[in-house]
């Protein structure tokens, strides 16, 4: 890693220029910011937009950008001498936004992001590439919007060594599924209100897909455990399948649904997966509501610190991108991880074969006698004891639910139990299985 | 604030030699993590302990010291050029402490300390010392231990505007009042028992008198708000006078008392107070149990972050000194407090006869005809109306306890109203008043 950085000379400027590349709603609740308090970093510098740029002038915006500087390529923003810091808000892990972050980095000019996609799947090769020229590569507002769950890990955490990072890192999904179950209504009728009321992209599969998750969880790995973003190595689940009656069984059950992502170090190496999970009505993660997120960090001197906070918006993902550039302005000299890029251990995933956890599992039997014996010899066969059992007739239903929750288990297992009761012929409909949270 | 600081030379360093003064709990905490990991911090210098000072040589202590060479004098220990970082753990905000830390920030060495005595009394003036000469003067283990509060503020915030900053920041208070409530014994045995347990100072006055607290958010509030911390204009009120009967009959009407340390900025100046206050059951406050510390940040654009961790410990807090020792390495150069020390405001404190609070009072009264119209008469009177109204018999008591809780009405009203109650004749002791939380 180079020290003599080229922002660490700058760090005497009583001025900074901030270049400002996609100018969506985290790009205007910046230009926002930036108009109204340009001296908010506490050295007292002023920072000042000197260019813009985004794919249409004249789109409606929230913020008036007529009098900014216009550029229309991202990459000639990224290279030009007019700005000292680039801001990346495109989006994206390939094309415009990475040219763009490649450029800047390239000739030692710092970049803040909030391009969560770009840092999980190349942010090794950008640390790289940053700490070669001196610049700094910031990405507080990547993850948890204007909650600092990125300073935590890169730089509050270092004396301990983290064992757990888990949390809810999608605010779109938790709004789903808090809407779900408040109102009774299924997952599409709650999507298309989320998407009506700018919670969910019209391209929804981002989100209820559980990638956008996939992508912050890979990039607090990283940090946590001091190995490259490997976004390929992590197991992603959505929760385009969880159904209303779900919802309520788990209740039922003293659970609520959530979209848990999490990472865990142990001797076997680094699992990091985000799927739809029961966790225990008292717990904290299943009392986080609506669009915030909020998340566990484990150490092992620290302990556990719980953070929560909202997770999008346009107010605090700019303030999130605000106090990155205030960051940059200190010169601080860091590695972009939690070592210098080349000494990043490669992400060694836990073989998924190996994975345990408990799981509630679906069924929709006939009522007929058996049945129930039938489905808890296979499970004993296959090595997996039941902890809880319910069975609730639903009116109107066809066949009755039963609901069994499992001890913990090899995933395996259960899979060969699950796989052998579809051959049961009093089974209505295949099994639904969701995890349960491992808390 | 001199920009080319003798610590941003020093970010070259292959290695950096730090002095400790004070072999306490959280001394020794930091003898034993960097003797295990003295490659913690993630740029990849190393760091060792080249010197020690403490009180007694030979005290029994939790790390072994006997091999790091040993100051008898803190003041020489902080100028001596052996180490590069002088970490100050004795602790109060004068004598040696002070002495040292002045000490080594006149020489232009930066200082990582968790002493919020010394911060809340002279935080300004250090800090336009430490700006003077171009080091750092860090002190994330003084709020919060292992809980990066003090991070949060200084750093992650500065794109917002703070208004408020209120949570649960002394672990001792904590413990007793969950052990009062889970165990129903009284104050004074259960701080005998938090002392022989080691939660509690053997003179505890300044865990429970709120002392601490207050120094704390005395801290936070200067952070939050960019104005000299200034402990004096704090209100601190402690736990000793909180009864058995109370907690009790908080919980009857659905709070518990908790120690709520809070910040609040407004037109008419900055409020900083600790007090027990009664807190909805229901809020994340109201459930941080025994020695976890927790904390609300409440911004104009990000809106609220809550955040919960262990607030003391040798683990922890030596993390937290570890982690500022790692930034000290970065060479950031950032202002001790949200702007530079001369730029600080003068805290403003709003005048106590302003404020407003809804409030418990408890009476005891003989139970006779004509007591309860008295009281409400004296309370209209006084311009504060009620909320809620319980009368509960307790077995063997002398008398009936009244309790009651009012609607938001400024301090003095009620306060007005208790010094007129203290003279009804049917009163057998003076009213108990706790404030309730405004959440």
């Amino acid at each position: 890693m180079r020290r003599e950085a080229g922002n660490k000379v700058a760090a005497n400027k009583p001025s900074w220029r901030i270049g400002v590349a996609g100018l969506g709603t985290v790009g205007c609740g910046l230009v926002d910011l930036l108009g109204r308090r340009p001296n908010f970093a506490p050295g007292g510098a002023a920072v000042v937009i000197s260019g813009v740029c985004a794919r249409s002038r004249l789109a409606k915006r929230a913020a008036d950008v007529s009098h900014l500087n216009w550029f229309n390529d991202p990459v000639a923003l990224a290279r030009s001498p007019d700005n000292d810091v680039f801001v990346e808000l495109i989006g994206g892990s390939e094309g415009p936004a990475k040219a763009a972050v490649e450029a800047a980095l390239t000739i030692g000019k710092s970049v803040v992001t909030a391009n969560k996609a770009l840092i999980a799947h190349h942010g090794a090769a950008l640390a790289a590439l940053a700490e070669s020229t001196g610049a700094s590569l910031l990405f507080e507002a990547a993850v948890m919007g204007g909650t600092p769950a990125v300073k935590m890990l890169r730089e509050a955490m270092v004396g301990d060594e983290v064992e757990v990072v888990a949390g809810i890192l999608n605010g779109t999904c938790n709004y789903i599924l808090s809407e779900m179950e408040s109102s009774g209504r299924g997952f599409g009728e709650v999507l298309g209100e989320a998407q009506r009321l700018g919670y969910a992209e019209a391209a929804p599969a981002m989100d209820v897909g559980g990638f956008d998750a996939g992508h912050k969880i890979t990039i607090l790995a990283a940090l946590a455990f001091g190995c490259a973003p490997t976004f390929p190595a992590a197991l992603v689940e959505g929760i385009q399948t969880i159904e209303l009656l779900d919802i309520g069984l788990a209740k039922d059950l003293g659970y609520r649904i959530k979209l848990i992502a999490a990472a865990t170090r142990s001797a076997a190496g680094v699992s990091v997966r985000v799927h739809p999970a029961l966790t225990p009505l008292d717990h904290p993660l299943a009392q986080v509501g609506g669009v915030q997120n909020a998340l566990f960090i484990e150490g092992a001197r620290i302990g556990r610190i719980f953070i929560q906070g909202p997770g999008a918006g346009a107010g605090p993902t700019a303030a999130a991108v605000a106090a990155d550039i205030a960051d940059v302005m200190t010169g601080a000299v860091r590695p972009v991880f939690q070592s210098p890029a080349a000494g990043l251990r490669p992400l060694t995933p836990v073989d998924a074969a190996h994975a345990v956890g408990r799981a509630y599992v679906r069924l929709l039997v006939r009522d007929e006698p058996g049945v129930i014996a039938s489905i808890s010899e296979i499970l004993a066969e296959a090595g997996v004891s039941i902890d809880s059992f319910l069975q609730k007739p639903v009116d109107g239903a066809d066949g009755v639910p039963i609901v069994l929750t499992t001890h913990e288990a090899p995933e395996t297992y259960l899979g060969d139990a699950i796989a052998r009761m579809g051959a049961l012929p009093a089974l209505l409909a295949q099994p639904r299985v969701i995890r349960i949270a491992p808390v």
